[in-house]
């Protein structure tokens, strides 16, 4: 099945946070990742959206970054559960992390550790033209951040930003009741002019 | 002080559900209790409303029927703490629960017990020309039922429904990110045309 | 491009409603629908799930119904901008429009005219085993309705149910301002055991 | 009728965008306007809030601060509707035009025009000690502006911050579905510490 989507519990997840099925769609979606991209995966946390991009980007690759060794396990341990083969765990920090790395078609953030902008400097002499970036933003900080770079980065990239709630029907005898999943910024941004990086 | 709005934390709650400070102002708001207004307060659970309602009424009676034994218990608790005197704690079920109670002028409904029906024509005989129901829905089939019943007597009633999603942002080191709370319906019906009961 | 997410702006509209591009992503994700899957789009509109459908269903095909002849003609015109062939308009109202078609693999319902029982009623005898139902529910009483048909058809469905709601933020001056979309409830509804239908 | 809550379709509006009654009735709430307040209400648009915030503080005054002619003949026109007297329209820009100003138990803001932090501070050194400023916020900037004050501040004012999103049920022949009305944040701040103003 190439299609994303794959239900929360189907992850190995230890207690690092997970982006939850219906932020991961559309995550992806909005990332338009062709078969043959390269993906970054920013911040990859269990590795639920790398693993989905790679069955979105089967002839290409992606990278999934992450600073914290527990996520690194379980990213290598999603990605042969859902036998994924392009898939490199990478760990480290962004931007440093980034720097070996082949240029992308599309980023995905998922977090920034505090370096937004060094890492959207970075992605940006990178990134190929037309290729986006794709960030969850779940806090206030990093929302304002993200439009701040893209407002002062105008001739470059081309930016849309959506919040996503979404409650859950949960079954409780006779009786079906909201479960609320905490809300998220999902920022999409195309690079529509090149930079003459690499 | 006579105005809605106690925090959360202020109130005794054990493990009752309670109804949350957003969704109490907005229920107290819509209920536009005068100060000499007889409030029934259905399903009460810990008196949070209750305790809004008696501040409200300073004049008037606020009566909070609870079928649970370890609510009733909670509500008069409540009722202490913040001094409130205009206050009733009935053990029993709507609608039986209601039959020996003076004619109200509003009717908040926080807990229906699959008994909706038959507590609205209960109220519907019982509410004062004028006088509003406040009906907080956190199913799917409670708010279906109401609508439907507010449908069918459009010569007594006149309703609006809104739903009500709230996101507290939490501080989190140096960023604030959404803690969501889990929506609800309010119903607000105001008896238009008398029906003659009593 | 085999991925959902067309922009709204793309497709040919008129003054039919159209399902916004996010609510149209988490619909088709829920549908996963494989390559050669039957597809019924039942109250199709424009056309813009019957398209993103046809797009994933390049070996299989996509019947969309729909009783409104505008909406047959947006249909056909949005089919071929997209360059789509296996995509066939059908004008009439379910379920009686239903009887001719082909089973199917899965069944969107954008709209049942008030027929939700019975259109639910034909496709679970047409639906092949493990198919799938996504419902777009903008109403609280569709909702309703599915929900009470799922529940009285347990032995039969596996369902669940989300609340999306997306906000847009829109660039006025130097600010971010949300723009709210109005929400919509997603059953996805599974086949999980046969009926014996054909 | 003391209560917070008037009918929005009740207000003299003209073009003059206006705070929507549940939003209103939130931020009276959070306010806590004592009845001898005096209450400055900035970025005050058509006055709704400030008629609101006058009918609560009978005993006090209410200063209702906007740049806009438009808008300080609505205010005016508003007060006389609502049969308001404790209530001045300022017009002119804040912070300027709170200069002349006396002391406040509150401070509301609506709008802020680009100068937040000049009006923070001047409400900061002229606001009672215990006082609440309630801050509706529309725009992201304002929101990560606001947050980025309190932070600095902690410890003269703490600071809490909701996010509202309100859909109202329309009826629509036998159905209801959701409109919705665009989200805002509320931030809540209140002065614990003061500061050797006057």
């Amino acid at each position: 099945m190439s299609f994303p989507g794959i239900e929360d519990e189907r992850f190995i997840r230890g207690d690092v946070p997970m982006t939850k099925q219906e932020i991961r769609i559309l995550t992806i979606a909005k990332a338009q990742i062709e078969p043959n991209a390269i993906v970054w995966d920013i911040g990859a946390g269990t590795g639920s959206i790398s693993v989905e991009a790679a069955l979105q980007a089967k002839d290409g690759h992606v990278y999934a970054i992450e600073r914290n060794p527990e996520g690194i396990g379980l990213i290598k341990r999603n990605a042969e559960k859902f036998q994924v083969k392009n898939l490199t765990a990478v760990e480290g920090e962004a931007p440093q992390a980034l720097l070996e790395l082949p240029s992308c078609d599309v980023a995905v953030i998922g977090g920034s550790g505090q370096h937004l902008d060094a890492i959207l400097d970075l992605i940006s002499s990178r990134l190929k033209k037309g290729g986006r970036i794709v960030l969850n933003c779940i806090t206030v900080q990093t929302l304002a951040s993200c439009l701040s770079y893209m407002r002062s980065h105008q001739a470059v990239f081309t930016y849309e930003v959506i919040q996503v709630q979404i409650n859950r029907l949960q079954a409780v005898g006779p009786y079906n009741m909201a479960k609320a999943i905490n809300p998220i910024y999902i920022a999409t941004c195309q690079k529509v002019r090149d930079t003459g990086g690499i």
